[in-house]
């Protein structure tokens, strides 16, 4: 982030995380959204830089990952002939790498990383990618799992992994990493339970081979092994 | 990395990173590896933190991801009596996300990772997951693509995602990002040649929803919409 921000005039983002960027430069103008207005915050930041402005949109994790560049780039492409502005993106740690690399290594195979949210796709598709990743034993990691309007998806969602996997399979709950109030905690696909999952939790749901242990200091580990002995 | 390193009193890793981890404290031990050795590396780094010593692991990307903290997590468990050590992971960007964000947003809907490599897990498991992938329409990010040892499987890997994926769907090659010798190529199912990738290349193949386009300056962007119509 402080090397984004080095000639930054303005920056964009939702209020949070407009304060975590943590710049306390008062020459540049701070202007925060909504955390659902994705598409207007990227145009207003494409609209800036247009003027000449130098912008930084601020985007928690991995912008590239259910982040804020998917939407830049949309708008990018929506209204090309608007915008004569250089984008650069900057890579950074997704949610699920941070959660992970609490507990050990529960993405160290093959894995994938879906998000539950039906805002913008339809729930079919979400139990058809589900029963897929089921029969392909990835590890899967679920971004956005629950929000207040949704609770029952979450549920739903474990029902269809667990049809593939036993109730012993490892979940990693991990909320807030690395900020005030993380909270990461390891638990089983028969005993989670969804109601302590909310919007910013990622959910990690091991394959038929992720383990876990306990080390010497009894601290729990989870890793999924990067060897398979599956051949059926 | 920097703040990993204060304190170190050992450096071990695979011989190039520990040159790129630029560190020159002629005060730390480097402890050189060949790239294939992840378990015997892994025993001699945990070894070491057992005698008191302060090491750190020097992995690419994001060690959590088809890097070096598997590895390390496998040891602790298979001699966890014999190592009273601390281990910290510290999260990284993986290499998907490193390519991505120079092309826009490849991985900016669901996605999977999967490894090519047959070493630790049956040929037969691989082609299950790339057929589970097409049939659930995920953006999938190949690692360890290809080696002198294994050309076809690329190849091969293409080809059952081909099934589900018409010629024209965006494929983004990636190398060595960040470093010297970056390399970053945006072809099409159809077209890829499979001889110019090598091990060290990530490849990234879209679903039927990624879309490339040129902005105004002539660059050409390949993004994964946040919607999906597809409710078949």
């Amino acid at each position: 982030v402080t090397s984004s921000l080095a000639g930054a005039t303005d920056l964009v983002g939702y209020g949070p995380y407009l304060e975590l960027a943590g710049c306390d430069d008062d020459a540049i103008a701070r202007h925060a959204f909504d955390n659902r207005e994705e598409a207007a915050r990227a145009r207003f930041a494409l609209d800036l830089a247009a003027q000449g402005r130098n912008v930084v949109v601020v985007s928690s994790g991995d912008p590239g990952i259910f982040g804020m560049a998917t939407a830049i780039v949309e708008e990018l492409e929506h209204a090309r002939d608007d915008f004569d502005v250089d984008v650069v993106i900057a890579p950074g740690v997704t949610a699920a790498s941070a959660v992970a690399a609490r507990v050990g290594a529960p993405l160290g195979h093959d894995f994938c990383c879906l998000s539950l949210s039906d805002l913008r796709k339809p729930w079919t598709l979400i139990e058809r990618r589900l029963e897929a990743v089921g029969v392909a034993d990835l590890v899967v990691a679920l971004y956005n799992p629950a929000s207040r309007r949704r609770e029952s998806q979450l549920v739903r969602a474990l029902e269809i992994l667990g049809r593939h996997r036993a109730p012993e399979t490892p979940v990693v709950l991990g909320t807030a990493i690395g900020r005030d109030g993380e909270a990461v905690c390891v638990t089983t696909l028969g005993e989670l339970d969804a109601t302590t999952v909310d919007m910013r939790t990622i959910v990690i749901v091991g394959s038929t081979t992720t383990r876990v242990f306990r080390d010497v200091h009894d601290r729990q580990w989870v890793y999924t092994p990067r060897s398979h002995p599956d051949d059926a």
